[in-house]
């Protein structure tokens, strides 16, 4: 039985176009094959994915069931040709997309993933650490397609100002090492949108967003790790603004070859341990700009 | 004992301006005394609370506790004189944000508040209803303020496709009622960014998104009640797509006196009875682009 | 017309009774008027429900609207005469569901509510904070009603453990101040199950929480505050055993007229700084274990 | 350098023994080899775990990081050897940490984990879906260790009452095929704690709980299988009561051959598409109190 359904396909009442119609919170898992992927362990992303695409005022309905037939498409073949990339594998979708809703002039693809990565404590402990990544795609058609990568990395900040205070409170300086201060987590976010050419590595803005930081912080400490730990944050205090700073200085060092128009979003959110709110900083700007104000500082000095 | 935070007032040694800096997070609770709030249970609302303003390159650090300073002065003053909506007191906020924080060129203010407000079911019975108000402001130094304000309702929609193809599954055309469908909660959002001298009642827009949807949904429900609401909802089934483009056409019908360059986003969240998914719309656009797709289809029919 | 449900009222075709049937998640604003509460601000407090009864194998479904009437009927009345408490208001209910629910033998009510308290920072200056209240009821058809009253307080330790490693790895040996050490959030809750006769304000287990941890926390820290809630939380150092031991501590202390059967659970949740997971401790026990604990232990003394 | 923390070793100061101690929100994936398991996307499964034993009053602290080696142990050899299961990971784990606590009479795991799983629809067209999987396990030492593994699935219901008032409402009698009804999404959970003898398959109880709904749910559903899953719905309409008792009596008829002591629960949560709030019944039992049940209905049948 052939079934087509006449309401979808008839003309919206309304007048108006939508910008995004689609669906939302679907879950799958994919099969990442980059480089370092060694284990199902971390090359098994969890993800939880938005698909959508723009709807012209002369049709009522969209076929949300093709976005899920595309992310199937795409999902399933990770599994006989593992993906390079959550964001690489957003912008298949968005080619796909554009083909079997033809009615549509944009398509929109948002993936967020639970991964894990190998990491090291400072006395070189194996640890496996949990991070959250950020990958989609934007297409247009018979225009360019853009696509995101990023990362959540939960680390943590020591405060510089109550560091100082502490000393000042206590009449104390220079004691030969780090004073107290409060610390917590701070989840640095770094998120990269370029064109389809680029290649960044979700794994190398991790390790940036790490560096972002006080210090990075591990799932498992024995007792001299946590010393350290403790020690490297309180000697390498920082703001959520330096954070913010510290992420752009490494993203403008790392991406020389990356053109000017990249966008770069970083941020850094505090969950102060003397508050029961955060303390939140952020920059979005395009690697052009960075790259200007960076220059403009160097001429001042 | 004068304390001063030297690291806080040095340079920033990055050369980077910050795009926002302040707190997020924060809990306060706001007595709102427009008309038609006459209890203690629908005017006092629990707020959730961004504060943030833009840093220049020159400054390492922004004064985050000044932020909680003037939400603190505003929130208390609204126990003495309620405030006339929670985006006039974001509108309130920064411009305070601007004086305390004389370096910052921009002040953002985003507020999530839960309030309750009265409604009746379809027989009269009286019920108390849950919904998210979303209002905030944003203000540049020597510039201008705009203010925002939007609600989400959460209603029922009852899909016009599956109620279609049921009939054609079973064989059976024109039973003289409706016939069965699948319907789910839909979170219908109207979030409208205005001038500060525009007027708009979180209360008309939970009308207008209550409208957007098949049927809203009630607390309680007795027997005759319930059918009735599920026989609205069939007679009145709509996509997420339809949900949306009633918004629009509700608030272009509503607003003919708010000026063209007001933004207006509609969006609608189906949590699909039928998928573990949810099935989601969006459009945003200014007035003065809705009023014309309205008048352009005018004039084509 | 006169709707009867027969499918309801009709047996269970499959035999088992069924351990609690009813609504959950339901919100709905408060009105309280403990003395002390002279603020709307403090005194409506929103509350998310869940309100269930037991049902004999013999009936195929409960009558859930009676839920919601219960409720609305009490949260209604608390614009008139403010609840005591909300674990009285449970016990109301609890009163109300053995009537209206006649083939019902248990009734139970759980209660999480979104409470601000004003506080005082070291230096004197007025915060509000926000707290989260527990408060329930379990009623038995011709036996006793218990009622339920607890807290949950975000505020800080510091690790005595990395303090001392920090000292051995920096052979820094009585520096005369509190070394550094990780600290972070940590949500003390203090939960208590008593019969209905039994008073305990909700307000004093905050007290008793935030005494239990290194230190309490505040919305609004200038320069000075802030240093001292550092040194505070560096020289009052504790694990989340403290913390709960702690807690234990100061109930047996405050409620010695309360009768042996009263129910204790502490717990303490520590969203550790050094890790991305968290730190966790409990103890469940009844008054009268506790005192025979800290009884065999000055004994042992 | 073998660094001690004496103050962790040290006496407790407060005489109170502590009932669970350790580590919660643990992430970490684990690879499963249940027969079944054919591709990495089904047979890595990320979990969320929490890792507690008891303490003494003699003993200040619990070493929490020998928690998070024990699971690190068990989750790296799953990539040699993938475990049978998540339940029998949790027996492994509360045995070797009765060995590393060995001050601990009392060790627990809970797991929750995120699995896929194959399913067809109506038509037979292939589709991936979410469960989350509930595992653990609770040792005592010198006695027994039990463990338990369950599941939520997200299905759907459709209510038989409304449908009934309907019919009354429009005096329809006998239409022929089913009224319509409000339907929702419904998350049946069932969870069994046995002995470690038991074996119990995550997958069975995924498909008692997809049948104990009015209709199992699907993320790509064509025109005629979006039909037939709404006219399933409506043709086996459940009350939350129903969908507990439902899944009481298929664990009940599945496992004739687990001890009586094994221990049952079902949940059903519906997330009412004419509310905003939820419904939601449970039973826990014993299988004997179950089976008696079930006798003592047919023999009075």
């Amino acid at each position: 039985m052939a079934l087509k359904c006449d309401v979808q396909y008839g003309k919206g009442s309304s007048g108006f176009k939508l910008t995004k119609v689609g669906v939302s919170k679907v879950r799958k898992p994919v099969l990442i094959g980059r480089p370092g992927f060694t284990s199902p362990l971390n090359s098994v992303v969890n993800c939880t994915i938005d698909i959508f695409v723009d709807l012209p005022a002369t049709q009522r309905g969209s076929h949300l069931s093709r976005n899920v037939e595309v992310l199937r498409e795409v999902a399933e073949e990770s599994v006989k040709q593992p993906v390079s990339g959550l964001e690489n594998m957003a912008v298949d979708m968005v080619k796909k997309l554009l083909v079997k809703h033809e009615y549509a002039v944009n398509a929109y693809v948002n993936i967020t993933g639970e991964y894990f990565k190998a990491n090291k404590t400072p006395s070189g402990r194996d640890t496996l650490e949990y991070y959250t990544i950020h990958a989609g795609a934007h297409g247009v058609r018979d225009g360019g397609i853009r696509k995101t990568i990023g990362v959540d990395a939960c680390g943590m900040t020591a405060c510089p100002c109550a560091q100082e205070t502490v000393g000042e409170l206590l009449n104390v300086s220079e004691p030969g090492f780090p004073m107290m201060s409060h610390n917590q987590r701070n989840i640095c976010s770094i998120i990269m949108t370029t064109g389809v050419d680029c290649d960044i590595e979700a794994d190398d803005l991790i390790n940036l967003a790490e560096k972002a930081v006080s210090t990075p912080t591990f799932e498992l400490l024995k007792r001299e790790d946590e010393g350290r730990v403790v020690i490297n944050a309180h000697t390498n205090t920082c703001f959520v603004e330096d954070v913010v700073r510290n992420g752009l200085t490494l993203v403008t060092e790392k991406y020389t070859n990356l053109p000017d128009d990249v966008e770069v979003l970083v941020k850094s959110d505090s969950e102060e341990s003397i508050h029961k709110h955060n303390a939140y900083a952020e920059r979005y700007a395009t690697l052009g700009e960075l790259r200007e104000e960076l220059a403009q500082k160097i001429k001042m000095q």
